[in-house]
């Protein structure tokens, strides 16, 4: 069953031109993931690639293709975890860097600190060499298009909100489990709003003893019931990793009306991607075998 | 058993020049936040008025008196939740202002946020006319003294990290239940390092169904166990408020070597202040009694 990795690029609204964007996406990340576990690299190593994988492709909202905030700037969430120490990095609010994941993970090994925002976050990503961009280079044409359509009158707020974060969990041969969660956030968030993505238990967790969550979906309401650690509960109280994950995200529809969805693994490397909204690009890779999807019950496989 | 009011003043080390301070002031926070409840306050109003008393209180490391980042400046985070829609509001890395968790509050009552950070929380502080106070006003003489023997090679790391946070539970007359956690952090942390009082779930959480806890502790040791929900869920399969803080404690201490306190609030009113520190300044206000304490085992009352 080991190794593992599950991948999502967003829960929510897709629109059907970027469907076939959204699963080649998720699928090249898993594939790249997968080839780390299979080498010497870690749960934290093929996370954390998985990710930066989808920050770089302009189809997904993180890193290159963020969604923009209110002044149309560019200001990202990231969080990484390692279920062998309970350490964790995370960054919120940095901005004019490719790869918040990476210097989420710097957090986690270069400092005593578990998170470090905005200006403080900038800071250290300097001090560590990691190159600055320009704004432009995070900015695609349609990201820019859904901002300016959002400030009209009509807009529709449901289409404008779901657009998803993307995340990955894993689990290596050793037995460790990592996870780790990306986003520009929400389109037309306040300057300096932070989701659910860099909030440990909310945006991700992952503990060697459980297994692994990492959550996309309205940010805000995701916190309200810290959903990734919220299955873990579940899983602990001795839940498959599917039908806790169905769990948390009934109990995050039933009591918050909140849509959203995960990718779970468990120690022993069962692994579900489930979601209770309409899409959610996923994928999967285990013994040889690539599976995906987008739509609910949706489930294809090809050799990986 | 209602209304109930439980605050602390941070757990760790407390100079004993100072333990007399620590008691009076959250003595005089849980009155100010009781009297609240017994008038037509709500449990959010008692929490967020027990702190900002605690934030004006130079004894305590919130608002004025917080300790210093590396740079010698004031970086506070801070967290309100109200259990009945488990909404929140949090700030972190805020400057300049007096009462962070008056922000907080403003965060989660005007914006559709749950959190904002930094620059961003300054806008917002400034759009809702809170005004801006320079920094000097928000530093003590203790603070200053403290951070400058911290920056000597032979400062002692335990004696400098266990500065404790100041938070607060309350059940109002209603059954609606809040928190309230407010910091200047940890001594000599980097620029924007955000710790676990602003993470929902880490540095509190508040559930009508369930209760609530304000921790207080090692930040980046609380967040990988996400100690307030932790001693919910605890409290969720059967535990008392007690027993559930107990166990959360032990599980810190156990798993991460990390010591720490805790207030906890049942729906019912059943309250706890528990430790794993040698010291953590707490006090109750239920049924026209004080409870107050400071060492371990240490219980004392009075009218209220």
């Amino acid at each position: 069953m080991l190794p593992v990795v599950v991948v999502h690029g967003g829960a929510g609204y897709i629109p059907k031109e970027r469907s076939e964007l959204s699963i080649s996406g998720v699928c090249s990340a898993v594939q790249a993931g997968y080839t780390i576990l299979q080498g010497e690299g870690s749960s934290m190593d093929a996370v954390v690639e998985a990710v930066i994988q989808m920050e770089n492709n302009p189809a997904f909202n993180a890193g290159c293709g963020s969604v923009l905030n209110i002044k149309g700037e560019v200001e990202m969430d990231a969080l990484v975890m390692d279920g062998k120490t309970l350490g964790s990095g995370a960054v919120s609010a940095v901005r004019n860097i490719a790869n918040p994941i990476q210097l989420a993970r710097l957090v986690m090994d270069k400092t005593s600190h578990a998170c470090l925002t905005a200006e403080g976050a900038s800071q250290f990503a300097r001090s560590m060499g990691i190159p600055e961009v320009p704004l432009e280079s995070l900015i695609t044409e349609y990201s820019r298009m859904r901002w300016k359509k959002n400030l009209a009158p009509d807009a529709n707020p449901v289409e404008c909100q779901m657009l998803g974060t993307v995340g990955a969990v894993a689990v290596d041969k050793e037995g460790n489990i990592a996870c780790a969660t990306s986003t520009g956030g929400m389109l037309n968030k306040m300057e300096g709003r932070v989701g659910d993505t860099p909030i440990i238990g909310s945006g991700g967790y992952a503990d060697n003893l459980l297994g692994a969550v990492s959550t996309t979906g309205h940010g805000e309401t995701i916190m309200k019931i810290t959903l990734a650690r919220l299955i873990l509960f579940h899983m602990e109280q001795g839940q498959s990793a599917e039908a806790a994950s169905d769990l948390g995200l009934a109990y995050m529809k039933s009591r918050l009306e909140g849509l959203g969805g995960v990718v779970t693994v468990d120690p022993q490397g069962h692994w579900a991607a489930r979601f209770s909204s309409n899409y959610m690009a996923w994928a999967a890779a285990q013994e040889d075998t690539l599976h995906y999807g987008l739509y609910t019950g949706e489930h294809f496989t090809q050799k990986a």
